[in-house]
């Protein structure tokens, strides 16, 4: 990945955009870096999961029916298995009394021959013994255990399920890449399998760097505050569908920085960092990866989310490549938008999903706002309403600050601005991505 | 939950529909059993949880922030912290410089008195020096560290993040009630919050019963069938925030099935029974639970699904309720449609959600259908299609027929069939409730 773009700060040429803040000409379009960022990244290999572990996982194999499903002709009511040429005239006005010459449970593997005139009480489930056409629903009968009376005639093959009606033996049930919905997981178990190869959900530390960060719920002193982006991005992670590993907050120190990041080599599939990705000059995370030449960093014209790195740790000594590294901005709302943007689409594809993309709704602009010229705009918005009359308002007063995060709580999507608009007006249709 | 309407079942008046099964006079609709169930059940009692455990929970106390948020003015971008006055005649052709008297990382406490004429290189999220009204990005700068030269005359306040612009000490920040997604977790930690008062997940203990069940993957005799509903339930109580706690199959054998279940008092707080609640001779769910007198037991006009139990184990000698009990007919589509009519709601309600129901959307039978008088149906369908032209098709070749898992695997929706239309034909607008 080295030389794909990365190249010290002060070689950029720079505009000045609306908010004051500045946009390299070489910046990327958020398309560009997005493109980027999935060709880089593949499913991990399929492991074997049992069934009660599959759920919301990728199939990586096609699973076949191990037997025809049902495996036997069997009742699908509670009743009476009979010869239906027996009772071709029973009615209630003309009620036929046959002997009952067994009585089949569910799960029996019984088979009487049953002669003509002889019945077999049989319940939902259990197999259809030799020489029955049709079953009697209880409700048509008397309910007898010597004999029993019915009321009604049965049509041939009445309330037979037969054997391969849902699948034959080697029949596909499931097909790879089909995602383990609880229906999926339990056509796997009918189809007599008791563990699946699927894509696992990606392992992904996630880490918060600032000397500023302590841990919420803790004294702080001035210049300090809680972290919240740990949390935010490991809550993220599992949305996603992948398994996060808070590790919480570093301080801005290469050193400490540099020894979690290589203990982490092996042990998990990706790496999302917040903060440390700007020009200052503790720009820790930066300062750690920029020199292995395996990360790109590096602005992205969007608002916010503007700096951003993303690449791998270097391979190991058997060339076995290191975790993704995913280097977001240090706001909460840049990190959010950052996630939703480029990690989200990523871990899924990790995970084996194609469909790697939040829903996206039209909606009506419910106020006015403006968007900095020549960056995509990720506007945190609440929406009312339903269908064509969905209206869509900032949820937080001060737009898309990037640190107002108790604003952004209130948020369900993010309206997405184009890099060439620099207003938005009342009245205004947005595409919305829908982000809970 | 005595004399709610158990009867013998052959207490009811039976009339025959079009597939030959019988509805006996006496049902219930669907929307009166889902009231009977749902006005028996009250949100779990809020416990403590960790903001590592709080995803997708639902918060049971508003959340007030601790200190202002931010606590202090800071820095929103990397640079020099300056009097707005010594710099309004800044520009490229005529820069000014000035001495630099401290240099202050994020994290940091310094306080240095900022006199005119003196800057501080100061970093995004540094406490704002006193005497500092403004921010000069570092873009805007040779970057010095004794002296910088300055090019830009910033804006009074510029970049200054004020304390208390986010949220106030003692604002509230998350409303109770409030589902806590991603963004929500991270506003209780940048609040100063390490743990929450939320409803827990309900734990859900799952059972299929029935003697011809084996678990998948071990070999069948005639008669035997694997247990699918056991896995299909556990995965759908997990889909619907729960946590199961999946038993496997018992077989048809009362002393064992109640054993088991007085066992699961007081350590979940619903349990899901499949299979066993029809009218046969072996119906152990109903033959354990209706005795009790707590378990109601009767038939809905719905298709598939009409047997249905639904009450809760006995309260203990403390007078504790026991767990809620659904008892569930053991088809798996059968088993499917109930727990998504009636199930699913229940548990969201114990998580103390109040958006309980899937969402519908309409869209255009692609193919016709018959659907039986007097009960309302949910066929499995597929969706293809988007917006106003979604079409929908049956997923499996014989339609709702209550066996046919692999086909049910590729349903992502139901099809609702109101009680009082009996054949769906091609172009029909139907309402398809989503459940993938």
């Amino acid at each position: 990945m080295t030389g794909t773009g990365h190249r010290p700060q002060h070689e950029h040429q720079h505009q000045h955009d609306a908010d004051g803040c500045t946009v390299p000409v070489s910046a990327r379009s958020v398309a560009d870096q997005l493109s980027f960022v999935l060709a880089r990244v593949a499913a991990l290999p399929p492991v074997l999961v049992s069934l009660d572990e599959a759920l919301g996982l990728v199939l990586a194999e096609d699973v076949r029916s191990r037997t025809d499903t049902p495996p036997f002709d069997n009742s699908a009511m509670d009743g009476y298995a009979v010869q239906h040429a027996d009772l071709v005239r029973a009615s209630s006005e003309h009620p036929v009394t046959l002997p009952v010459v067994a009585d089949l449970p569910a799960g029996t593997s019984h088979n009487p021959q049953l002669e003509a005139g002889q019945v077999a009480r049989i319940m939902t489930g259990a197999p259809i013994p030799d020489g029955a056409d049709a079953v009697v629903p209880i409700e048509d009968t008397d309910q007898g255990t010597d004999t029993v009376t019915i009321v009604r005639a049965p049509q041939p093959a009445a309330h037979i399920r037969r054997a391969g009606e849902d699948a034959r033996a080697g029949d596909t049930v499931l097909t790879r890449g089909s995602v383990l919905w609880p229906t999926r997981v339990a056509a796997a178990a009918s189809a007599g399998t008791s563990s699946l190869r699927a894509h696992p959900a990606p392992r992904v530390a996630v880490i918060s760097t600032g000397s500023e960060l302590v841990t919420p719920g803790e004294p702080t002193r001035r210049g300090q505050i809680p972290d919240s982006n740990s949390y935010l991005l490991a809550a993220a992670v599992t949305a996603a569908g992948g398994v996060p590993i808070r590790l919480g907050a570093v301080p801005d120190d290469e050193i400490t920085l540099r020894s979690l990041l290589a203990g982490l080599a092996g042990t998990v599939d990706a790496i999302v960092l917040s903060g440390g990705v700007s020009v200052g000059a503790y720009d820790v995370v930066k300062a750690v990866l920029a020199p292995l030449g395996t990360v790109w960093f590096g602005p992205v014209k969007m608002q916010p989310g503007k700096p951003q790195g993303f690449g791998r740790w270097p391979a190991d000594a058997d060339a076995v490549e290191g975790p993704l590294i995913f280097a977001l901005p240090g706001n909460p709302v840049s990190a959010f938008v950052s996630f939703e943007v480029f990690v989200r689409p990523a871990l899924r594809r990790l995970g084996g999903h194609t469909d790697l993309f939040r829903t996206t709704i039209s909606a009506t602009a419910g106020e006015s706002w403006n968007s900095p010229p020549g960056r995509a705009q990720y506007m945190p918005v609440t929406v009312a309403g339903e269908g064509a009359r969905r209206v869509v308002r900032r949820s937080a007063a001060g737009g898309s600050g990037s640190h107002l995060v108790a604003g952004l709580a209130q948020a369900v999507g993010l309206a997405l601005v184009p890099e060439n608009v620099t207003r938005i007006a009342e009245g205004d249709r947005v595409t919305v991505m829908l982000v809970t």
